[in-house]
């Protein structure tokens, strides 16, 4: 059970409804996010919605069955859209575009990849400075360093920055260089993590687990909107399998169900959802159609030489024709 | 190694190509299609190709490092178009829509598809009448009373017939009834029925296996190239996976890796590649995008009283819905 | 609804029972095996049982509600033995240990192999003579001459005969020449193949699925048992996943799930389970302590020199180890 | 390349080794353990190890070509032991049971659970106090509190503690609490925890991913090691699957797998394994076949009220009984 408190609720008012509630057995959990104060009430037994609803103090009130809540559709039945700023939103009545390398690597390679986010308006750029990687002895990214410049490069040419962020403690000091934080697919129930990004306040973008299930992609997001962060944004990437002929398979089932689900932004990964450059553009096209409100993808000035990654990102003439097919495939799908 | 003979070639000629072929350590597997007359040899050993292409007798020849050769890209860059008569094409330069009951039920339900089907300019129809069912004691579909009732009704209407063919000993009592012989996902390496089907001269629809590899359903088609018969479509229905939130996961990722992968058409199945009605449009478009040279998909007139797969089954209004944006999606795809 | 009638009844009284079911709305499948004579009813009403039990001609009754009826440990509570003749039994109370090669090569090699069960007084040697193979173009078993010849030498030393069958015209010429026919993985859905077999009266060993769930197990089993056989032993031999340091995943829980399942003995295969020769000892000690009735195993004198499943093949040396240890551990669980 | 240093080797002996290192183009990692000194060099030039290898202040030296280095069989072929102190030892000449609740949850429970290990010469218990959870709105564990209390109960009884980590933070308030840290399957790609916990010097069970390969088990064990641990035991705790008949597919491969390629001890958890209570006991004795070095299991005392992982909670009568026959399967083992 959802109840939303009216904003600036007085504090008695409050206790009033939190007792009311224990009376019923349910137990309470206050959530204060940026647009909103709810009680999120969890408990078994069956009693009359209205009895708490009109209590003085409910703004709205709704069972919600499902594990998640409050990012469920059921609750909200509009689309969440994500301001990031200077026009820049993420969700419904846009599609969004965010590319950009796989590891953040050099200054030349950082102002080479917005040259050509600026050409073709693209807002929003990609590119990892610290890196999950499976061996320990491999490059682990530029670090805080590197998101300096990063951002440096960025804000002079007015792109918004996407990148992950692997642990509580990075979350300090990346904050004022970040405009979305990327939580990998390795990370995606991390609890610590998501709890703190919570607390956040700034964007989110979740990546389902390496085989994680829509289910549990919804629970994550759930942790960070009920520590107060309404800004999330779920990702499909790929999830693994027995099929060897690519890195992952690209479970686009996931869009038009998770669109369903819950009025987050649902976001696609091309290049790690099949994992080989030739196929990613089909693949983009292909998520436009089920449904995506943007899309998440590698590019790089030359490819073969980059850091990370290099057999799944695009280089920027591949990248170009991308977007503008997208873009036509995105206004045909919004003519429907 | 595949060497195309010239047609009409003589007895000698041929035994002396096959004697050179033996004398250097391979085994040639003799192929007639219905387009052309094959030796695939088979062997280790490195040597000049040239030494057999001069040969008389010998039109092409050409090495193919993979387990399947005659359907391989490598072997042939031109696309395989399928001519079922009466106008109606399969592959490159078309987009196929194959549409109709999961199950073969009466005359009046035929009836009723293939008006909707005429009236939306669709000329291939689906429909069971011998049906793979988990559990011995369901529906096993109306047999050839049912297919002989489908084919009438088809035949007066210019619609052509794909419908699932599950033995050997179906075949022969199927063939004149049919123009497309679809394999299900369970028999997906029933190699016997492969062989036969290459000996049928019928157009083959292949499905992938539940669980099955690229590589898997390429030999599978192989099987029934090897076997005399040119005609096949390999369809992508969906993988088995962890997920419980649908059916399958359909693979998109298959369709443009399949496309480069083989000469054959690639046709994909969004009803069970999801299993849930809602979402078959956004799969099937999807599927355009992702590069497939048709779908096939199931409809019903009322989907809640089909007597299978109801719950993936798309009414008429959906029906007529999806083709359109189909359409308009490959268009867009053309376009490009 | 299972309705056992007695052995022998009179027409007029089963015509009684069949009129009844029929009458509160269920639809009965005659099923008569080499034991006994069966109705299984299928509907959905509710209704009293003991309506049914109490008509003459019913010697039980019983409500199974799973989608597999007759092999349900909820029918028959008593375990299945199955009785190959010579004193060679399969099922709870022996441990059934059947060995041989992948493929049947020569004389010479069905002979080493029988010696080295004789010595170690093993009764059942496998050997394929018709090989599903994934490419056309690869060695598909020396058919029923081979087949003729493995018979006439395991006839002269008392050992008896399991081998694959891979299609319905196969059940007749094979059939004088088999002790058990096994259903391989690729076929564990091909329901005329287990129709077939349902009517041919020889044991049947069925192998699950390459990515086969136990229900659907259970359902093939079913198939086999309800067109009147009731010799049928399940095997688990390992399933796909993503996981590439083996070539599948023996699902040991299969073993004490499956035994509480259905009154059908459980045999297990290691060598395809885990598919490296170096492991197939752990494994299949492993499968005794997991309750398994048997196991199913691929020796052969030279491995490195067999025509397929090199790499999975145990010589005699570590087979006869393997039986020595899997004795013992079976003593050891049986003293439980 | 490992190049194992002398013990207390002398600084400018170190710089030349690191000189050579670096000259041959390789990029060394010096790693520091409780029980060595290390240089973990990584490159792709082919030299002869010698020239290295004769260098003053070398030890010993090894090429290993996997992707982890320290924990390989192939550097150290002798394997690691554990010692807990108080006569425990984790590792091969023992078999180290570790059981009791999901959740610690009072006073009362963690002394019944002792109780029971005292009884059965059990010395190691498992408890969560930090659970990681789905649901936001679920029991989080009872915290340090819990914890000291499990501590005190525990060291006045002898036995030793394994319990969960979740995160860097918890390590220093946890570390002298606690025996054996658990890194829990969601968090076995959580780097930066791996990072810490090298630097922690407390042994750590490192649980297989959800969907984790063995190559990347052993990859987490090694961010371990190179930091700094050597006193890691590998967990195999069951994969996802399609099949819903169980919780998970507890793979048993892994065990002689993981026993050939690293020195570490492997431990089986068959309560996550299958996830079923009834069959616990089975795959227990089955991984104690398989070749485990150990089990981690679930009991309580009244398995029904347990606060989580009901379901898959053995009682204190079965877990008598799986302790004496593990022991005996064991006790057969080791006779082979």
């Amino acid at each position: 059970m959802i109840i939303q408190l009216q904003q600036g609720i007085p504090a008695e008012l409050k206790e009033n409804i939190l007792k009311q509630v224990s009376e019923i057995g349910y137990k309470a959990n206050e959530v204060i996010t940026q647009e909103a104060h709810y009680l999120v009430a969890i408990g078994k037994k069956e009693f009359d919605i209205r009895h708490i609803g009109q209590l003085p103090g409910v703004a709205d009130i709704h069972r919600v069955s499902e594990e998640y809540k409050l990012i469920s559709r059921k609750w909200k039945v509009e689309p969440t859209r994500i301001d990031l700023g200077d026009g820049v939103t993420v969700g419904e009545g846009n599609f969004s575009i965010m590319a950009g390398p796989c590891s953040i690597e050099s200054e030349a390679q950082i102002e080479s990849v917005v040259a050509h986010l600026k050409e073709n308006n693209v807002r929003i750029m990609r590119g990892g400075v610290f890196k999950p990687r499976s061996s320990p002895y491999a490059f682990r990214g530029m670090g805080m360093d590197g998101l300096k410049m990063f951002h440096r490069i960025c804000r002079e040419n007015d792109i918004k920055i996407i990148t992950e962020v692997m642990q509580v403690s990075q979350i300090e000091e990346m904050i004022d260089y970040v405009d979305v934080f990327q939580v990998g697919a390795r990370n995606s129930q991390n609890f610590n993590l998501l709890d703190s990004l919570g607390e956040a306040q700034k964007p989110v973008l979740l990546k389902r687990g390496i085989s994680g299930t829509l289910e549990e992609l919804l629970q994550a997001a759930e942790y960070i909107f009920s520590h107060g962060n309404e800004k999330i944004m779920l990702c499909e990437r790929g999830i693994r399998s027995y099929e060897g002929a690519y890195r992952n398979v690209l479970d686009l089932n996931a869009v038009p169900v998770l669109k369903e689900k819950t009025h987050l932004p649902v976001i696609v990964d091309p290049s790690h959802g099949i994992g080989l450059r030739d196929y990613v553009e089909s693949m983009s096209l292909a998520a436009v159609m089920a449904g995506a409100d943007g899309v998440i993808y590698e590019t790089h000035q030359t490819p073969e030489k980059a850091f990370s990654d290099a057999q799944q990102t695009v280089n920027f003439w591949e990248s170009e024709r991308m977007i503008r097919r997208m873009r036509q495939a995105y206004d045909l799908r919004e003519s429907f």
